[in-house]
């Protein structure tokens, strides 16, 4: 694992934040939308909140605080994810039938996990700092990376409900301005990809290496609702001369006719989101399309994907702004203003489909034991998406951090920025 | 619908009581217990509690009270079981996705519509109370049948977690007596069969006819879980000359090995049960064995099973005794005790597995309306079962009750009693 | 097995003209059309013609042919149906990967066994002649079963293909007659049921018994395609109300609109038969329909199906005339003939659904060995079918004859015949 | 579409060599070989000979030869592959039950097609010939590419028969030597990637662009049988440290524990190739893995497969030696010999797997109409493939020809070579 310098107190203010941060999401629920999971990719909501938790206590408590007892000799097994080392879990499908233990009982978890870790960094011990403190700094990106899921698998769960509840009101209702597309220019050259800062990074950015760019161009926003919305109404989603043919296969099977969350109600389009059912914003961001519907929604536009080089390039050429990050409380992507200039939105709103598979750069190493199969055993099948969005919290993104998803995967907050030649 | 003599009185009684039972059952639940379905067949007991209530609001209420509001306008769809006549409805497999309305609603919903039927019986409209009355008792019959599917789906629930939670601790925990297997003769003759009564019965029951019934011989009690483990143990799951066809696929495929519920710790067989997990008591009643099972054993003990024909001529020769139901709260089926005579079990403990398809008696017809969907449409590919479980509430059975599922079902407490030539 | 009378020269003739008879329905066949299987319930012609075989050279040539040596060693493995007892074999998924042996190679087969089997009775051994004969017997049965079958299939076969191939001429193509329909009576009363007379039968028409029927009416004739033409174009096919719940959920997840075969052309109904295709005819039966559709029908139509034993006692009230079966070569059902008394079409033309599970009859036991995993293992989800059709060789049908089918089957001759009260 | 010089002389002598190459294939074959498909990526033999025909009726004979017709009207919609922009045809799945036409009526559709492309090309249309020849020539490639898959899928087609059929007897059974693996160095620098030659290639290898590669080593050879049985014996197929995690879920699911073809006799392994069954020789080149096993196997020897720019780098710096190609009818990968040096087995034996999605190059352009739907709809979710196999035409292959698979593919010569850091 990379070693890198963080200072003791920052990491005891970080972790107070970042664990009630989790709590803070989970509030609004119902004790019974912690359990479901109406489709494998989501989790329920109480799992994520005792495995971000069982994490602290196998990786950080067990080997650094002198005799320490788990909460609970079960939860090890509940609430392993997918950590073949450390021995058998509950299989992800199956996720959904542990109605207990009760969330109460995931509260006291997680308060015992706190309490116990606010003690061990009382009071460390110093021969063990240099070694538990990045695990202690990976806990928290975990648990980063799960506030995330944990906001999209809620739209999820509470979107199948004929009831489409209001998870949080929203804070504003005002309507979006329309702001042109334009496209940059980004030079080619040889470009140093992935990390070279001295602050945290995953394993899968690591491995800096040159890449050779050529010459090109890059749109100046996401695309939009409203442009996305004359793709559809073209009738493209029935043109198979837009599609890869596994991505048209899946619009006929599946009978995909726009973005999930996409309502026709009464003649006019509607969009559920976290603060319930709205009426479409044709200036807004379009969101929940799947890596086939970007790609096609290019081939559409006449331009293309870019790819997850360009794209760290562009970001190098044209440094992301401010983004809209979970820290807004906006949950939803937020539209671009008449006046701004460079590349907007390249950070938050919405994370970028690249047509980049994810796989290992160069000279790409896994660390050994438990931790070292956090990113390594996924570079098969996904594709690299760039920039963070509206659910990932602000101080955990950087431009070479790489998520990825698989390409029929709709339910992250997933955009579409296009490149010219 | 069948119509009888019922009093007023009687019924307000029933309804408080019967109406609260639901209630007492789904007390040691969590909320989230309460909107799981880990199989199909299970619905989640929220449901259950909800689709009770819905149907006397939908079949009484609506029709008969003056005025009456709905409590919400969108329960008739969410809680719609499969009546097609009342409108669309959550398919069965959606019923798990139910999160909202949250637990504490669905209590709202219950008093809501009790307070009503109470005014409505205080003030009957004596027109209407001839057509009513029959509804409101298929209203409490209705939510017994439920009352026995919440504590088999509970059971089922629970059983799912791999912290094997108790439900309700054990009244006892004294080991049975073994009483020996004999079989009794029941004369061969022309017998009546079907409800002949004046008071409640199913549309399935009725079409009273002639049956001519064999001599032949019945067990004086249900196989025992040490018997049923002899069958195990001499090779009959691998042996394919016990079985039906279908089952023994079945069987393969499904991996079973013993009934459902039965885990091997430490070499000994023990059993889940809604007190948690006990080592097997050898004199008590098998039970959650599937139709196939039931039958390869009779097969293997070289007897058969009866046809629900036998099973009711027998119990017009041998009339059942006061039976281990619902009420006792033991919610396991009872060992036979040394000294007692006739057909033990008969009533109550498990439900006895026939040979005999599920299929209408000469005559049957349905009612018009949704409540003729209520037996009919299901009378294919499923067994009959007689003479009610520990499941089921005492004034709920009859020796003319046509209990029914398809041959593979294990998760009601199905048990077999043999016939013999 | 039951035993009976039967002279070696007959069962030398029958052997001869049987077996030719299975070469004779494949002459018109491609190499390719004997190796598919376009779904799990059909065989590949050149299997049924191994396996008919195979049976002779198992049960007869290997036990009472001093000195036998099997045509291929690996032909036992290859082409054993589902006789458990005789060892490993093709799971009948998987028959259609079997492009080798080659047609020929099965021709070879069959004349090698022929020989031997003529061999074995030229010269039979007496002391053996009591126990060959019956197994002798249940050869040639079952090799009858498996013509019905062939035609079955290949109708199957052909029918996937585009060009929707021509199996053999229609003889003729003359329109039919109007037959109104009429209801006989059929007097209620203790009737026998089964197998009484000292010819061959199967295993599970034995254990006649007494069933005691009511008085009931039959219909004259078959139901015809213009009758269920009206009811299609009622709207029956999406109306739940005349449909077991299984049979409707099956009609949605198929596409089901029509029998099966039926094709609208320029709109117009035609019908594909072994002939090709051809308008379809409104007098003549309808086929290829199943339980569920039938069922259904009944109904929709006011009346309902037959049970087993009220169709054993119509034909008791009612012999059956002369039959339209496969000796007449027309493979299609014949339309009632004005003029014709009685219960028309009682015998062949088509296969009646009877509203009776496939269980065993009182006292039914099998015979020890492969031989008796004949028909009892499959009494389990499976519906009576009587009469025999116009595929069934006119010399294999008795009125005591128990075909049997799950309720969604559609490629057999299957008709109806409504009972009245 | 790329232009190309081309010569019709060359043209018209290739045309009768690769079409009766096709027919030389399928000699051996039966009838009922011809038309089965035991799983959805084989297809039936027949169905190739009859789509590589089609290919040049559609695009060649229909625009360019006057007062064509075609040979029946149907095979248009019975052959056509995946070509949207053509109409509708048979789908993948359904391949399988075209037993009609019979296979010598696709012989005579070769035939007629192969005698009208001789008469256009004896007196071609000037004005045409530019337009035509590239689409003749793409006919011939694609021709090709199918006589590889004829002989992977009929070698799939006889493994899944318990006869284990020999397609052709091996011409040799001499065994192979002991040649030790080294590594060779390949510069880093910018490398040209894709066809800059004047010949024919596909689309997918233009866009030549500029790569910038690192310093990395090649293996001299292919990893052996008993290299791969090494790993295999290791315990690795149960050891997740090795796998890519959906890689590793396919292992368990489909119980995978060697290559394809391998099988366990008497405690040796043998491999069934188009000779028959044969014992392992474990100095042949691994075959016949998926990409997952490639990429565990390379994991586990502490190296790492090569990307397609790599392989292409090592081919500028090694250039690839006479291969073992389909025409020296080996249909087996030959062994590395001693003495032989650079990167033997660059070109034939196997396809070697690459860690690169197939993705476009930049600047991929389809061309308009039908054959632009060639190469690009397949370019997500697969693996590139580099170097021909022992089933490839040795006049097909090029240093920049793109093969591409999905990770989980087994049926085809793939094989494993690795790099070094």
């Amino acid at each position: 694992m990379k070693t890198f310098a963080t200072s003791l107190t920052d990491t005891v203010t970080r972790l107070q934040k970042i664990r009630s941060q989790t709590e803070h999401i989970c509030k609004p629920l119902e004790p019974e939308d912690t359990v479901v999971q109406p489709m494998i990719d989501v989790s329920p909501p109480k799992w994520h909140m005792a495995h971000t938790t069982w994490f602290f206590e196998e990786f950080v408590l067990k080997p650094y605080l002198p005799n320490f007892k788990v909460f609970h000799a079960s939860y090890s097994y509940l609430f392993n994810s997918y950590y073949n080392s450390v021995g058998n879990r509950v299989q992800r499908a199956e996720r959904s039938t542990l109605t207990r233990p009760p969330l109460r009982d995931i509260y006291s978890y997680r308060s015992y996990v706190n309490e116990h870790l606010a003690k061990l960094l009382e009071n460390p011990d110093d021969r063990n700092l240099n070694e538990m403190m990045p695990v202690l700094e990976l806990g928290l990106q975990h648990e980063q990376q799960h506030q995330e899921l944990l906001l999209t698998d809620i739209k999820y769960i509470l979107s199948t409900n004929p009831l489409l509840p209001i998870y949080t009101p929203a804070k504003t209702s005002e309507k979006a301005d329309h702001v042109p597309a334009t496209f940059l220019d980004v030079p080619g050259g040889i470009y140093k990809i992935g990390y070279q800062g001295d602050g945290f990074c995953f394993d899968n950015e690591l491995g800096v290496h040159e890449v050779l760019i050529h010459d090109f161009q890059v749109m100046n926003r996401l695309v939009t609702n409203g442009e996305y919305l004359e793709f559809m109404e073209s009738g493209s989603y029935t043109d198979f001369r837009f599609w890869l043919d596994e991505g048209f296969s899946l619009v006929k099977t599946l009978n995909w006719e726009s973005p999930l969350y996409w309502i026709k109600q009464e003649d006019k389009w509607h969009r559920y989101s976290l603060h319930g059912l709205e009426e479409l914003d044709p200036n807004k961001p379009v969101t929940h399309i799947s890596f086939y519907e970007a790609n096609a929604y290019a081939n559409w536009a006449g331009k293309r994907l870019l790819t997850e080089f360009e794209w760290e390039a562009a970001s190098q050429a044209y440094p992301p702004q401010q983004g809209n990050f979970s820290d807004s409380n906006l949950l939803e992507p937020a539209a671009a203003k008449i006046g701004q200039h460079g590349l907007v939105q390249l950070y938050g709103d919405a994370w970028e489909w690249t047509y980049s598979a994810y796989h290992p750069y160069p000279g790409f190493s896994t660390a050994p034991g438990a931790l070292g199969e956090y990113n390594g055993k996924f570079m098969i099948n996904q594709m690299v998406l760039r920039g963070g969005s509206c659910a990932t919290p602000s101080d955990h993104i950087r431009t070479t951090y790489r998520n990825f998803f698989h390409p029929d995967k709709r339910w992250q907050f997933n955009g579409i920025r296009l490149a010219n030649k």
